[in-house]
């Protein structure tokens, strides 16, 4: 019993990778330094700026581990938030001195490279609090670090007093919310679906001479070409950018300047517009502070909105990954119109496995995003009074979203859309095997007998030419002169 | 064991409620004529204008029963759609006496005086054609009769060569979920969020000058006017009104004019155009023909966005009735800020005790949106190759969302919000006794010495004033002088 | 301009459908009787049984019309629990005349034959007091009537003090919400997957016999039989009501006896366990009383149990369904191996396009259930303190998912499983089309020169028997002997 | 223009935390060796134990980034099975060696110490083959490494013929999620779940004697102990572990056994019954091998319908800590009735502002979970013909529901539950000033007396029983000995 028992922890999350990857394992190889809040003291990492707020928050919240730290692109966004403040409290009386160090620290985290200094998981305080001090712990300790000061020191640099000035952590947070996710969007999203448009586009051109046969309900159809059939890919990408672009205008708005309710109390007139105006300038995008600070810090619908353009293009993404891995099925047994590029082994004895990998990794995306749409709906629901406290795990959503659907975009515009070769053969074999085509004799032979043609054709498994020269009703140079698909792709002219 | 069968089946929907609903019940009771298809010959209820394949769809799904009919609003949009048809058509050819009798009947289907011809539920075939073959069937009868012709003779008006002409159940279906979903949101939800909107901030005003405690965490915070709380409402409603707006241009994309695959095949060229441009007229929306009718009718992307603004909007519902009911709890053991109207006895002995039963249907609301959300989003995802084959059930839940969120906006705006009453003396009283606004002595005091205050009231239970001035920091006078809510309700003066 | 508003008012449901279906159009045509409730006194229509309280939630909550009322099962529940409770009060003193006239106009209410007088949309009061209140009224007024009283009158039957004895909406719901689910998925679900999974069953063994080509990630993989690929469906439907089955245990608690908060104050010790037995009785189908009141009342568990349950049975329907018409796919120029029964016209001209409206339909219903499910998780989320008052919606959903699982599987099984038929000289066309009957030579040929055969027909378009015999490494012969896919369908014997 | 580009690429996720976090940089510090599968040579970082076929994964899904790695208990699950596998592969002529070395190196990622070693994200192939290969490869070369050879020569040991002996991916990977989740909710969940279960049951029974006020629609209500409105969440809990539990039958099935398409080709007879039973051993729980294996790979039903489970107890937490920290809510104007454990600092001036975050954490887990819900649901719902091609998103999501519950309800029961304390003052104020006992008078008063009492402490803001002694009904004596709350705590002797 007891060797079962210790065998079943061997395989236990709550066992090994709980070890493995908590932040108390990775302490306990650590130096440390003290550094204390209005709770006491607390041993800190000597080798991390954060100070006793986050280690508190690490310590309370051992929840979901290091793939569970609020994303990268939020903690640069609180970069810039700190440093558009550093800039704007100078015009208020923040020291030069003073402001120019955190700028500088502030930079340093909109890089990147302090990255490992902001361990904190979202599953924490619902307004993300401790993230905000965070920041400010670990801008005070690196600008304290660069004027010459000992960490942990508040001096002369302190977190709330310098680096918070004129702010408090419920309008911070929702400010680096909106940052990240406009930049987000417009750095890397809209280019990603650009990407992956312009390779559609491409491919429809391509295509545009090759005629197939249509599908609706998955039965053969009226011929369209295989240029029109990417054509509608190209339109939903085209649409997908104008509807992310169309959530942009509630999302530049900046709850900065609400502070700790929205009334602004302890922050400065005109203090929000100039964020606002900072903020733009230091990214390249447009933003504007929120004409109600009360909606901004207790509502996070533009957020939720958001997501449901997201969700949206994952939606576009699950139908065209799937009608492309449908059309490229096979070799031999599948419809087989397109052969997808071949990355990697698929079998190795089979040639011409070619596994859609990049279609099912695509659809993974998307159906990853239809679930964070969920998640990002409820939160974005319980907002209570003044403050909505699911702000951590909204924004951890709608950057994953981001984030899968850009990069998942890429990967499939690089490694599958601009490979796709149409099989023209097979393409123009079922289009010929097709008894679609015999609406076009309708006007010709009337709709009975064509319908004799058709169904005659389809009884005994022949071609629909072969069945109508053997009724009679056309010689096959009549047929071939007049079952032309070209004929069938494009409205009657008046 | 058989009186237990017995008994249990009479519990069932698979026993009684089939039995009362289904249509085939329906039919027993009535009357037949014999209509054809292709099929052959099927009986048909004398006094119903549909036909054979309205019928056999009735036959073939019984899937649901009559609340699972297709919504009336579609229905309409089909009548509105068959008459732009008819109007166009007569332009290529079609006789104008013809054209007249199918505008005629199809001004009857737009009325909805012929709702109770058009049986068929969501659950049918995923193109909707036998719908549109229900339209087409009841517009000929009906103009038949008209005429004075034989119903299901199908002359002098034919439900395909004449109702249908140019069409195909593959555009037409897109265009009337297009048309049906635009003009809901434009006649019905958007007023309906308009007057909530209004009568929230004609609330917001009159509580303008009511100064009441903050919170954030649940927890007393920093004071804000009850007007300024309202406000925050305000804003959600007039951005849930403008995320709406948002989605209109890639709505007013209609498919007409795609035809069987997309391509046009079998209408005339311009015929989309001049359709679109016939909606508008008859609704009084603007309409466009969509520019690419291969993603018109292979994805619905336009509804699962249009839906993500709903879902937006059903989140703010949440958030703001949830707060609303909240303010409202009590009377004595809640927090009793506000008082809701009361709409029907909530207890009999307990005066006082009024159930916020609106704020609680409209968060009901808001959870079946949050749903169909994931619905309309699964179903939007699914589309194949030519076709997108959910289109009932997509435009279903789009239609149910805008009339459940448009007749919950106007119940809580009639029964609720105009009604609300703020309780001035609790509201003051909540005020006055938190410790939050020590936090404007800060600058008088210091810091430390206010929290000493501030803790020495919450421990002995007393109010700030108290505490403060038997700590000696002020006299009495001096504390009402300074200790003064309406200096925290903006930022500072610079 | 006016004509415009004039023509959108006329297509929209705030206009036409609203007028045609509510209640307030369907009460003008009425006469009236007045009841009164604590508020004063109220018309009813003449023709209806139920009173003011029912009156006054029409008049208040004009939420979604007709197709939003509380769903039939639900009604007939109510039925079941109030001829129990009637049955139960009689052993603690209701006069037996009563309790029989109670008994009596509860077995019209269970029958279905009083459906018209439950008027009451979900989106109500959310711990649904009016529709218990309507139940209380319909059976007393039914019951006056019995005993020859005067409707309206009270006397000698009492909606509040015989008819709810012992009883409060707050739990005489929750406990309706169960007896509904149990009883809809003891008597309609459960039948209809097995009658659906027995169909299967019988195709699965018809299909034995029948090799074809697997299919993984779409692309041609090692074959397998048609019943084998049809045993994996079964097996997912035999799991469906074992699952379904599952959460019974938890859905067969029933909340009666808790009254207002779940103390059960104002009832008698003992009703709760009399209450369960009885509605076992009346039944069929196991209760038992809830261990803990306060749960039941307050958290609705058991039903997001229950419905992620019939989640689970959405997502199997829906890949159910799509492999079904996949497979169909065609005539020409899609997979073909299976043929689907033809029920409706697909196309006028086009011979063999049958298309697959019954897993359409199987597949719009799996959608509309994932999104009930979101619906569901919502509302059960959202119970505050001694109750939940998303309850209308909850069962709703619920319900509407059962009943749409139900008569989806039945639909799909008579008019779609029964008739499928297997395309046998497709399917081995295609069986020998394919390249990967190659593996099987490995341990002959050896790996290299296998691949080589393979390598050679995939480039050159044969067969791989022609490009073995080509390449000398077997005769014809050999090649039919050794490459026999009847040996690649199970393990190797040891 | 050019500042602005850089500048906003500064904070994109595209530029700066790609490069960052991505496998590509990681590998540039690197030393390589070279490795080679049928697509060729690969430079592989040299400190890896991974090959070609892993090394081609990274490169061709660079999506999302280190944070979408497969989770470790799937890594670890797969250790187990391949550790399985060579035990039983021994009894099948593997030879005894090779199986020990296996063994070994599987113990090796059982314990997670080579956990670097498995670096591919979700969002590859839908099969999970490349993660089936990257275990196949970290055990190969480190089994060569402990028998004396070189890495990447697969020899004596090889990642295919040895380690992946008589496996597919399409069946490990199925076995390793279900192992994975199985274990996980044992080991892990269930645990906290009854962590949580007792600390609150703790806490039901010390509450036990305090007679508070209840509440429904958020009103006030008659009267229960707080031991008995915890009772209700100790059921939730109960009834939590209960449904996860009764999705273990169908989680415990394993795929293996089913090799590529579910038949069983190039498998050994007995192979998947006693890989179950080496499983069962090596875990200790129970597993069986699937009774169908085409289900197995085909569809993950049993994932959705765990899933489903999962989600229950997440609306569970929802509702539960929703309450504590509503009833946690003040300190001064909210409802106080109960103190929370004080973790970090609320606020540095206002003492008693206690945020409860550890409920807002926990409320963010069941945002999570109910959105991975609909991520699982769409993802099992699109398998295809023999296989799912959603497999590694489906487990990732049920993993990290897992896990999140886990040490959510962990966190939540060590830094809230246990630390809770009743506030038997505030809780006592509240239950006498409310009106609702008057209740427990009509017996006495009758009801119209009763009302008149309660209406006019309603009125007039006084106590029910100065109200009661102002009219005269009773004097303070009486009203004291026939007012109790405690005679309101459960239903009436018979």
């Amino acid at each position: 019993m007891l060797t079962r028992t210790i065998r079943s922890k061997a395989v236990s999350s709550s066992a090994t990778p709980r070890r493995l990857f908590s932040s108390s394992r990775i302490m306990a190889e650590q130096k440390y330094r003290l550094e204390r809040d209005t709770f006491g003291e607390l041993q800190v990492p000597a080798d991390r700026y954060y100070g006793a707020q986050t280690q508190r928050s690490l310590q309370n919240f051992d929840i979901g581990g290091p793939t569970e730290r609020l994303p990268p692109p939020l903690i640069q966004a609180f970069g810039v938030l700190k440093k558009a403040a550093a800039h704007v409290n100078t015009t208020y009386g923040l020291p030069k001195e003073i402001g120019d160090a955190i700028s500088q620290a502030a930079d340093e985290v909109i890089s990147g490279k302090l990255i490992d200094h902001f361990p904190l998981v979202v599953f924490q305080t619902g307004s993300g609090t401790q993230s905000n001090m965070n920041v400010n712990e670990v801008i005070s300790n690196r600008a304290i670090e660069i004027l010459g000061g000992q960490l942990g020191s508040k001096n002369p640099v302190h977190p709330n007093d310098h680096v918070n000035m004129s702010q408090s952590s419920n309008d911070t947070f929702p400010t680096a919310m909106h940052i990240a996710a406009v930049t987000e969007i417009n750095a890397s999203l809209i280019p990603a679906l650009q990407e992956l448009h312009d390779a559609m586009k491409a491919k429809a051109e391509a295509f545009d001479h090759i005629i197939k046969i249509g599908r609706t309900h998955l039965q053969d159809a009226t011929p369209l070409t295989l240029g029109q059939e990417f054509s509608g890919y190209v339109q939903q990408l085209a649409n997908g950018i104008e509807r992310v672009k169309a959530v942009l205008p509630r999302l530049s708005m900046l709850a900065q300047g609400g502070t700790a309710v929205g009334t602004g109390l302890n922050t400065k007139k005109g203090f929000d517009v100039k964020i606002a105006a900072e903020v733009t300038k230091l990214t390249g995008y447009e933003f504007q502070t929120a004409p109600n600070k009360f909606e901004a810090l207790a509502a996070h619908d533009a957020l939720v909105e958001a997501h449901g353009a997201l969700n949206t293009v994952a939606c576009s993404f699950m139908k065209i990954a799937n009608d492309i891995r449908y059309l490229g099925s096979g070799p031999r047994c599948g419809l087989g119109e397109l052969s997808l590029p071949e990355n990697e082994p698929g079998s190795s004895i089979m040639p011409g496995k070619v596994n859609p990998t990049q279609c099912e990794a695509l659809t993974m995306v998307a159906a990853q995003v239809m679930g964070n749409n969920t998640t990002v709906s409820v939160a974005g629901s319980n907002g209570q009074f003044e403050l909505n406290v699911f702000k951590p795990v909204i924004i951890k959503n709608v950057l994953q979203s981001i984030r899968l659907l850009s990069d998942g975009a890429r990967s499939f515009t690089k490694n599958c859309v601009v490979g796709i070769q149409a099989n023209e053969k097979r393409i123009n074999q079922l289009l010929n095997e097709s008894l679609m085509l015999a609406t076009i004799l309708n006007s010709h032979l009337g709709y009975d007998n064509v319908a004799k043609c058709a169904k005659k054709a389809h009884k005994e498994g022949t071609t629909l030419k072969e069945a109508t020269v053997a009724l009679g009703f056309l010689t096959p140079e009549e047929f071939d002169e007049k079952v032309r698909p070209e004929l069938m792709l494009h409205p009657d002219e008046v």
